[in-house]
Order: C-alpha cells, then sequence, then structure tokens
C-alpha cells in the first residue's frame, strides 16, 4: 500500500518513522509519502490560504493548491487512490473504517487545517471525510497519523496474526483488565483466578470483567455486541447492584427473563 | 501548563514542535515535557514488558516503571498534575473533556502501547482513562498528541478568542461549508448568497448548512442540538425529500406540529 499525506506541517511526519509504522516501512509493507502543500501553492508568497467569502473568524484553505497537488501524486504513482480529507466535519473514523481502508491499493490523505477547507475540494476531489472525534484539533495532521497507523498495523504481515484477532472493539466490548510480572506489587496483587492455570475460569473471568468495564465506561457499545441470555442477566444485576442509571439500558437488556 | 508526557518513542513528539503547540510552547503558555519511560526499567536489559498472567498474545506493560517515573516528575516538578493513561478502554475524549482538562495547572498523560498496560497503573496512579475513539491503535502516542493539541488550543492568549468561540461541537452542529477565493474554480462558483454582502441571509443560510451537514453525517449529535421549531421542521422536510432512514430521528423531530 501507498499512503500519501498532504500537509502543511510535514515535518510532523517523523512521528511515523518509529513504532510499528516506521517498521512496516522499512519492511516493505507500506510506503508513506508526505507532500507539502505549500509546494502547490499559487503565488509568490506560497500563500495557501485566505479569507472566508460571508466573513467570519480565520483563514480558508484554498481548492487550487489541493488539486494541483493530488494530479501530481497521481502522475508520480498511476494508481488513483481512495482521498480522505481529515475534518471535524466528516464520518466518524471506527475500527470498521480502518479495515476498510485497509483494503486499498492506496490513500491520499488531505490535511486540513485553520478555520477549514474550501468545500469545493470536498465536493469534486475528496472521496470520503474523516473525523477522528467530538474534539477540536489545530490541523488534520494528528488525525492523518491516527489513521496511518490504524490502517498500516492491519496490513498482512505487519502484526502476528493473533494480535490481530483478539483485540478491543472486535466484539464491541472493552477489553478485560490486564496484569504482568510482579504478582504483587505494593500490596496489590493480581487476580488469583488468573495464577490459577484454569484456562475455562480465566477466560469466563475475562469475559464478565470485559462486560462489567464496558457497562461502566461506554454502556451505548452493549447494543451491538452479542449478549447471551445469561450475561445480560449478570449486567443487569450489576447496574441494579451499583445503582447504575444507565439510559437505554433496559432496552438493551429487556429481553432477560425473571 | 505543564503537559508531561511519558512514552517508550519519546522521538514521537518532535511533531508537537510545529504549528500551533509549538507556537505555544516558545510563546510560554505550555511547557511539554517528554519523557522516556524506558529510564525507569527495573532491569539491566531495559525492558519494562512481560507475558500476561492467565496468557494470551502479546506483552503488557509492568506497573513499576509508570509509578518511578511519576514519583520522579513530582520530584521535579512539586504540582500533582492530573494522570491520565490513553487507552481504548477509557471513557471517550471529547471537546467538553478537552475544556475541563485545559483548566488543570498540570496534566501527567501515560502512553500505553503493546497489548496492555497493567490493570494496577489504572488502579493506583491514573486519575483517568481515556479512549480517542472506537480504533485501534498501536499505542498511547498519537491520542497524546491530540489530547495535548486540543487542550493547548483552548489555553488562554494561544489562538484569538473569536476562533475559539464560533466552532465545531460547540453548538453541538457540525461547520457549515467554507469558501475562498477563487469566486469560481474549475466550473465551480461560490454560493452566490456568500458574496451577496447580506450578513442576515448568510447567517441563514450557514445555519441551515450546518443543519443539513449534520442530518446528513452525524444525525446522533441533533440529540444534543439546540433546535427552534422551524428547524425541525426544516430537518423533518429534508429527511423526507432525501428518503433518509435516520434511526431515532422522529424521537428527536416529535414535538413539531404540521
Amino acid at each position: 500500500m501507498r499512503i500519501d499525506i498532504l500537509t502543511l506541517f510535514p515535518g510532523m511526519f517523523v512521528a511515523l518513522r518509529e513504532s510499528i509504522t516506521g517498521r512496516a516501512a522499512a519492511a516493505g509493507h507500506v510506503q508513506i509519502v508526505v507532500t507539502d502543500l505549500r509546494d502547490f501553492a499559487c503565488n509568490k508568497h506560497r500563500s495557501v490560504d485566505d479569507y472566508p467569502y460571508g466573513g467570519g473568524p480565520g483563514m480558508i484553505l484554498q481548492p487550487e493548491p489541493f488539486f494541483l497537488a493530488v494530479e501530481q501524486l497521481r502522475r508520480e504513482d498511476a494508481r488513483r487512490g481512495r482521498v480522505i480529507l481529515l475534518t471535524p466535519q466528516g464520518s466518524l473514523f471506527t475500527q470498521e473504517t480502518a479495515r476498510r481502508l485497509a483494503r486499498e491499493d492506496r490513500l491520499i490523505l488531505l490535511c486540513g487545517h485553520y478555520v477549514g477547507v474550501d468545500e469545493r475540494v470536498g465536493e469534486a476531489l475528496v472521496d470520503e471525510e474523516i473525523s477522528l472525534g467530538d474534539f477540536i484539533l489545530t490541523g488534520g495532521e494528528i488525525p492523518a497519523m491516527a489513521v496511518t497507523d490504524a490502517v498500516v498495523r492491519l496490513l498482512p504481515g505487519v502484526l502476528p496474526a493473533e494480535s490481530v484477532a483478539d483485540e478491543s472493539f472486535t466484539g464491541h466490548l472493552l477489553e478485560y483488565p490486564q496484569y504482568t510480572r510482579p504478582a504483587e506489587f505494593r500490596g496489590m496483587a493480581v487476580p488469583e483466578v488468573l495464577l490459577s492455570g484454569n484456562h475455562a475460569e480465566i477466560a469466563k473471568w475475562r469475559r464478565r470483567q470485559s462486560l462489567l468495564r464496558t457497562l461502566l465506561r461506554r454502556p451505548e457499545l452493549l447494543q451491538q455486541a452479542d449478549l447471551s441470555e445469561e450475561e445480560k442477566s449478570f449486567l443487569r444485576r450489576e447496574a441494579e447492584n451499583r445503582k447504575l442509571n444507565v439510559v437505554g439500558l433496559s432496552n438493551i437488556l429487556d429481553t432477560v427473563q425473571f
């Protein structure tokens, strides 16, 4: 896969040389090409933004540099690529998005900045607008890193297959708590069941911990989880014992028979 | 404000030297201190992870280096700080979280990595666990950058006050489309209303575009938005005309009278 990143801050992407993205690139699983949007400025001051039509604070990135840059990147490598604009106005990025994008042969990530990007970029150049979440960053650079990292780790050969299979959100539940050595640290002991060697008991404990943690921290995820009747009973009991007031929980669990 | 970042990949954070975070640090609005977790390894191989108790793939970060590092950071600067673990098992990061954290005098961000972090870190060292969203990254480094960027841009003096006031999610609606020069680009013209100079019409057009975009891309946000009866009518009409099937939309808009 080739990932192109178009940005006003190319220096930020040295971050991707480290960790698993860096190793994946070194091993040839992905080619990451960072391009400075300013190289496609249409004036001698190399400026790429201007005031918004209709007024308002801040500056808007002009359309032309984005179109010229993507055209140039396609001359360098003929694969069309899926063009993605990172913007708080996009659809929410999820693990499903990452899995879908990992099947493309090329991604071209456009980083917005300042107040916004001229709408004609989204209209005529971009295939998809993606938002990382309901928070505001100074630009699309950190979201582009997140998308790159999430996608690259799913590419074949980058991680051992078993690491990718058994992980958060695969089953729409949060992960269970994990422990490693020492068995006792500052008076805090590892739960006994994990030292028992009883694999069935360990699996059961972990599943219940996942359920409980999801109930306490992200109850809305339970709507998409595949739960047995016994698990629904367990969750309803825990919610009652803890006097939790989870909006919609009764809908999620209302098939439970008492 | 001081932001400490504890990570296995300190080199990634050169990214924060650019853009607004870098300028805010240079201007003294924030001090960002990156510390290598490996400096607090408890063995001569400088390893900080070990196998999970109870089995399973991957390696778990041990508790001791985190505790030792935070203790050392508090000796360097006596402010206790709010300790935050970046993990997919945390609560979702939102603009409200950013605003709340921007009022602290110190944040200590712990980056998890690999399969996870020993639970005793979350239990006894951490004040809050934060997740960036429902996707999986190789570590907490990119989320720590996102939290830093979102918080720093809210600190007094970093951005002009009007940029921070009138922006996405402040009113739980997506931003309206923005346009800048040229007025016509490759046959695509800026909407005429924006060239009209009629401020009331421009404000009305922008509000409707925000509503429409939120309906099409993130309808769940409408639940929290403050909508007039006329706006609810508009949304219901648009949803009908476009034959949208938005789950729960009728609940959101059911106070509309026809």
